[in-house]
């Protein structure tokens, strides 16, 4: 064994996330930057603003080798963490006149941007500039300051903005600072494996997993299932890195026809590089997806090089005008129909001058499911320059779940569609 | 003060999830269940399946009176769930004869729908099958079972499955078990109170509540900023609804203008509700948003009897042909300019045989920028049958912030176009 990972914890502060009422997006990405280090990202904690629970939460956290706290730095009556981190780690506050300053400046130019009077903006900007003494300011995000303690004897904490965007920009800066350089030089040097299927159930990759030798021995292996793709991650110390590998090469040649990804791009990647690749462009016609194949697409920067764009056809005259599916053809089969399916797919190619066109119909639900043509049922159909594809599903799940099913399946089949060798449907 | 809440805390556990691979959905839902209770959401823990750190967390959550745990209950042999609430709850494990059929007969389902052989799926249909001693079973929600365990001495905990739709349908069936609703029955009852502002900074309705009196006294103030949307959610004892009801009328007043929501409801459903009220009809033409404006307002289920469709436009062909922009124009201000926005919510709505549409045009980034164009600069253009309204703006952020906040302002644009009254831009 090589010797102990730095641990990370993550704690995560905001009444509206401890409530539910919006999804945490900083733990993950501090998670992945600290496994990315060669750290142990050992849990992440979301507690409100009530000051026991962030205390008890913040002398958790400092149990680890590195915390990063993330949220309540805000100008509001609500926003506690820099004042309970420096009782946690018994430091005393102290008001920042420089950082005073430049709050203030930056508040200015807020209130002239959004033209809104100075006053709206000027409450807390003291309270801002307040940090724990010994604390390495990382400069502003906004007006909320980020900074670095090192507790001396336990973690060596990183207090970020909330904002995931400010987070994110004062993120380099923590880890240029010398003690989360310490720490970070701590991590023993990790390799990482990834490997995405489609196709296949997770308890038959987890049996190939197993048939291979399982992990262990400086392998550890996570399965995770994912909009019925399964990824798999392989993470393995230095001295394991052949054996890692061994895994991946069984697990690579049991599951061939499933595998489409080993870098960890998605498919909406995969798809657009393969577009690229062949000189291919691309459009989408999109019934119960509404939106969600070409928004995926497009969430790619650069995607605007091979997709043209699409259309988004709820009504069924929609279908009719803007993408030429015949009446007679929506008549006979209905607009869930793999007919139309195929029409749309023809419709969007030949109308937005496409080389490859992709269409989804289906019934996401709740309403509108018949005995016949129930809720889940979804067709996807792909056509390139000389194949087209097919594919009939009935997707288990509430209306998200059938929709985000739905498009990924759209993805596949194109990126299937675009494959040289044959594949297993 | 009343008498204080029973208080909950969630467990979530998954290694793609600690290392940040994914986001977590089931922390969220579970606080907002407890919320909506009258419990007090405490905590929200996620950890990977290493067994020590499971069972801190496990040991951790049940300090509260009610401890949600999700996932870890799959047939993998990273799933440790089970295992580790029998051992920090210190019962013995039984296997349930009946419940391990019941597996059995639906992996024999499964294998058959997917058309797969049903050794696929055998293994661990004993693990599913096991239970702590004492353990309610709530029923399998695909092959995972849920239970609920009364530890008598510490917290009622309730064991869920990992995938969120699983989990949603079973969570259910745990409240109407006796443990559970001993706990619920010591909740007092407590009230919400939500208002939801749009074009007014975070700080500006800071100032308005600490005006208005601020909280306490029974009333719990949260104030979070969203995609520039700022939500307030006022929590209060039941002996404290009048002062939370002042306080609310207070905010209110002064900052009508902004005021969109009072009952938790988005905008795109308000947009919907807009239109269904007056018989309206709408269409989205979408450049830099790419489908996402379309994506949010299908993703509200009977949707389609007002959003007709739309037309993702990436190229500038696309605008030409399918939403009737002119190539004189296009070449005369850019693709990016408040000109091609009108053009392009005119061409929807006409096209469409729509009485509103919108339409989004912008430069996301990262790339595509200049000096005159910089990225983050949004035009949104809704037209309906009797008015237009536009917006230009510059919005800060990466490539998804400036899709997602420029999604919603191109929603917030068809709402103000929709109200009857004159509000502020």
């Amino acid at each position: 064994m090589t010797q102990p990972r730095p641990r990370a914890a993550v704690v995560v502060t905001g009444s509206e996330l401890v409530r539910g009422e919006r999804n945490d997006r900083n733990g993950p990405f501090l998670a992945a930057e600290a496994l990315r280090l060669g750290l142990d990202p050992e849990r992440i904690t979301i507690v409100g603003d009530r000051p026991e629970d962030l205390e008890r939460a913040l002398a958790e956290g400092f149990d680890a080798d590195l915390c990063v706290v993330s949220g309540g730095l805000g100008p509001t009556h609500d926003d506690r963490t820099v004042e309970m981190v420096a009782q946690v780690a018994g430091r005393p506050l102290i008001v920042d006149p420089a950082l005073e300053r430049q709050i203030e400046s930056v508040s200015r130019m807020f209130a002239e941007r959004m033209g809104r009077p100075y006053t709206e903006f000027a409450t807390g900007v003291t309270k801002q500039a307040t940090l724990p003494e010994g604390a390495l300011s990382l400069g502003l995000a906004g007006t909320a300051p980020g900074f670095v303690l090192d507790t001396a004897g336990s973690a060596v904490v990183v207090v970020l903005p909330g904002p995931p965007r400010e987070l994110r920009r004062l993120w380099p800066r923590a880890l240029e600072t010398a003690p989360v350089q310490r720490v970070v030089e701590r991590a023993p040097r990790r390799g990482r494996a990834v490997l995405r299927f489609y196709g296949t159930p997770e308890s038959a990759v987890a049996r190939a997993l197993a048939e291979a030798g399982g992990d262990g021995d400086g392998v550890e292996a996570t399965i995770c299932a994912r909009e019925f793709e399964i990824h798999v991650d392989l993470v393995y110390d230095a001295d394991a890195e052949e054996r890692a590998e061994a895994l991946a090469a069984l697990l690579r040649g049991g599951l061939e026809h499933y595998l489409f990804s080993e870098d960890g791009r998605s498919v909406a990647e995969l798809v657009l590089e393969r577009c690229r690749v062949r000189g291919l462009t691309l459009a989408a016609a999109e019934s119960c997806t509404g939106g969600l194949v070409a928004a995926r697409l497009t969430d790619v920067a650069g995607s605007s090089d091979v997709f043209r764009g699409g259309v988004v056809a709820y009504a069924n005259d929609v279908k009719e005008n803007h993408l030429g599916v015949s009446r007679a053809l929506l008549e006979r089969h209905g607009a869930v129909s793999a007919e139309v399916a195929q029409a749309m797919a023809h419709g969007v190619r030949e109308r937005f001058g496409a080389d490859v066109g992709v269409a989804v119909t289906g019934i996401a639900g709740p309403d509108g499911g018949t005995e016949e043509k129930p809720v889940g049922l979804v067709l996807v159909h792909a056509v390139g320059p000389d194949a087209e594809k097919a594919r009939h599903m009935e997707l288990p799940g509430d209306r998200e779940t059938i929709r985000s099913r739905a498009t990924v399946a759209a993805l596949h089949l194109v990126r299937k569609l675009l494959e040289n060798r044959h594949t297993a449907e």
